[in-house]
């Protein structure tokens, strides 16, 4: 099937391609201080494809980072690199992340500079991993995202493996889940329709993209031509004067940041905001949901399970 | 592939399966003066699907109808029927009808009961061709959406043939585009998705069904768990009072019946309504985009066409 004329693979890593098109010169991500358009977005992603092609040979690429850019970008540099990506949680132990690294046969350990210690203890047991730094100080992966050769390895199975994420290992080693590109391409644009996420669409990422690829908000907010927004602080005060500031329209997070949200302030947002709020987890109590309205918030439950998806 | 445990085959059909368990109480649709929830829609296309299944054998249906109830309920019992669906437009002769009829090979035509005679006529230049009389007096229909054995014939190949549309024949014979369910399902979704359609629009059938399936917003409105309204009478100014009457949120139309909107009313939408226009062929004028604005209205042109689909 997949070699005739009329098909295309479904991949979520297209909606970059198509979104650099369509909405070329939009706010794709303000994340910190910087601020890319999807034209340049996709532009760093195919160097960051090719760069990261040449080390990872098609073997997994693990990313130990928080919501940032780098992240972000690994979303289509890794796909693009014809690797599968590997997002790991930065509140792993040395050892646990030496599982997972180890585990999903990763080459190549993509980590915030600021997390250099665990990315070079996690190397000390796993000696042919190659590391390259990003974030604040990470001038390899920079390198690599300006001045690599722009790649995009065609998918041809859509049902080859895109991500690989880790249970939290409560009942024994994390297992290993893999994400095929059909399966992401299918929820991200179901996220895009249940969330109503569109061109106008701020989204504030709260909740880590290393957790289930942040439900495929990574992927969604793309397809839409949304901007995404990394800046969240963790503190919840700080996060409702940005969702006004920033006119954030969406915000994905677990059940206790959204008790922390609704028990932060008592001033709704401006006039004619309403911030739409994806929560995982066990539901929000009837008291909490009656807050967050009353704020000018509407919370929308979703369930899942990383094993399931 | 198919047969993996883990796949599951696009099919839009599956849409009104899903908003008969999510939405079941929810109005599906208004047509003329009867009412149907979603999961009375689903129940009436399962025994509709057995009863064509067992006179089509798999071989297209064909139906000749306006917008209401039969021609929106085809786009579910007749794939889950097995067989391909072939709406026709009720403007051509029957000389046009039949040479698309038989073309297609169709075994059925359901056919409105005000358009008896045409049907007849079609039926006269293919003998074996069965009749099924539907809408104001078509008992036999009603009879199979009511009597009829549940049927669900499952997709086992998503992209086996979902419709057959035919183009206009401008130069030539009308030559039959063949939609495939994967291709429908996803330009549903991606009309859900750009139309920012949700479980709480209201869409009004303006645009005819048979034209390339409703540009599928057939299968889109429900993946939506939204309300089919079909009451529109042609007349711009009665399509005023109806989408200020019953809250119509979207709507679907050529350039020559928006500029009839534009020029039908002065009075704006009621305060906090918008209506969404999509709209096909020529881009309106700044004019009529401007008038329409002001009314409450957003228009968005699409474009596309029925052989590249």
């Amino acid at each position: 099937m997949a070699d005739s004329w009329s098909f295309e693979a479904l991949s979520p890593a297209s909606f970059l391609a198509r979104s650099a098109v369509v909405h070329r010169d939009r706010v794709a991500v303000v994340s910190h201080d910087r601020q890319l358009t999807y034209g340049h977005l996709e532009e760093r992603c195919l160097r960051l494809a090719g760069s990261l092609r040449a080390i990872a040979s098609g073997r997994p690429v693990a990313v130990l980072a928080a919501n940032g850019l780098p992240l972000l970008e690994s979303h289509y540099s890794v796909p693009w690199a014809g690797s599968p990506l590997v997002a790991l949680n930065v509140r792993l132990t040395p050892g646990d992340l030496a599982f997972i690294v180890g585990h999903s046969e990763a080459a190549v350990l993509v980590h915030d500079e600021d997390l250099r210690e665990v990315a070079e203890a996690v190397q000390e047991r796993l000696p042919e991993l190659r590391l390259v730094s990003c974030g604040r100080g990470g001038d390899e992966y920079e390198h690599f995202a300006t001045s690599g050769p722009p790649s995009r390895v065609e998918v041809t199975d859509e049902r080859g493996t895109l991500a690989i994420n880790y249970t939290s290992g409560t009942t024994g080693s994390p297992k290993g889940v893999m994400c095929h590109h059909r399966g992401a391409y299918l929820q991200a644009l179901a996220m895009v329709a249940h969330a109503g996420i569109s061109a106008e669409s701020v989204y504030l990422w709260t909740l880590p993209m290393f957790h289930c690829n942040g439900w495929c908000f990574t992927w969604a907010v793309t397809a839409a031509g949304a901007r995404h927004l990394c800046r969240s602080t963790g503190d919840p005060v700080a996060t409702w004067r940005l969702v006004a500031a920033e006119g954030v329209t969406h915000l994905c997070a677990a059940p206790v940041v959204v008790n922390a949200l609704a028990a932060a302030t008592t001033t709704p947002l401006p006039q004619g905001q309403r911030l739409d709020i994806m929560v995982g987890g066990s539901p929000p109590t009837p008291s909490v949901l009656s807050r967050l309205e009353a704020l000018g918030a509407r919370v929308t439950h979703l369930y899942g399970l990383t094993e399931t998806f």
